[in-house]
């Protein structure tokens, strides 16, 4: 089974993508798309012209999202909100269920505590996907979540979102 | 000039269609696409078909979108901004620059106030639009986004984004 998994943002959105063939993961691909400027619409645009090549390239049998924080910066949150519609609307358009899980429930899997800090994640993706380089802190992220869900996954009666 | 106005949200997504020739207008169509359900990324998908299907269908030649308002509700604000993203996308994956307009500018250029209420704008719809037929609150919405964009976009020295 391959899983993707995605760490949504406007200006950098991670990806990562793995193999898991029961408890056994290996690690594919990672990356980052870069999304700039002030013209939002251009922007959302070039975020799903990568992210849909990333699909197109990897072809993932499922795929995974980070459950969106809702912070006291509106605009912020509404940033966020912008570039995770894109994080699901792709999926969904290669007929992909999405999964999603909450930061802390991923921390929790894939380190084992609910407040692991990004050194520990980043740690813990290159124990458990041997060799792997890290595009980015965002790329390490969506690999922890492609972790995360390839966990749940495996587990079909136990497989839930965390929404 | 074909121009096509929306008024994004998540559950209901108001469009509308005028033609504008100078300063006289007509009106092509207007509609709201639903979504409903507690799977958000089929939620996206489905208003990403049905306003691709609009644009598709009434070939305009440019687009606008209402600013969102960022308010208090981060939950409110976090669905609304991916909703919004999809009003954004869409046109630009038509090939269209998508103008914004805050809500007090349309209300004040479509009305003559900032402050008006929905009654207030649905009238004055009604009367740049002889012999429309309002499919909904967020429909009348988003034609006088449309009504707005043409009037700035009728004068390109003036023609500017509120954002």
């Amino acid at each position: 089974m391959r899983v993707l998994g995605i760490d949504p943002g406007l200006r950098n959105l991670g990806w990562g993508v793995i193999e898991a063939k029961g408890s056994r993961l290996s690690h594919v691909a990672n990356g980052t798309c870069h999304s700039a400027g002030t013209d939002l619409a251009a922007r959302l645009l070039s975020l799903h012209a990568q992210l849909s090549a990333v699909f197109a390239r990897y072809a993932p049998d499922t795929a995974a999202v980070e459950q969106t924080f809702v912070n006291k910066d509106a605009v912020a949150t509404l940033k966020l909100g912008q570039a995770r519609a894109i994080a699901l609307l792709v999926p969904a358009q290669f007929g992909l269920a999405v999964g999603e899980y909450a930061p802390n429930k991923v921390k929790k899997t894939v380190v084992g505590v609910g407040h692991a800090d990004k050194a520990q994640i980043q740690h813990m993706v290159k124990m458990q996907l041997p060799g792997v380089t890290l595009a980015s802190a965002d790329a390490a992220d969506a690999l922890a979540i492609a972790i995360c869900h390839a966990f749940y996954a495996a587990a079909p009666q136990s497989r839930m979102r965390a929404s």
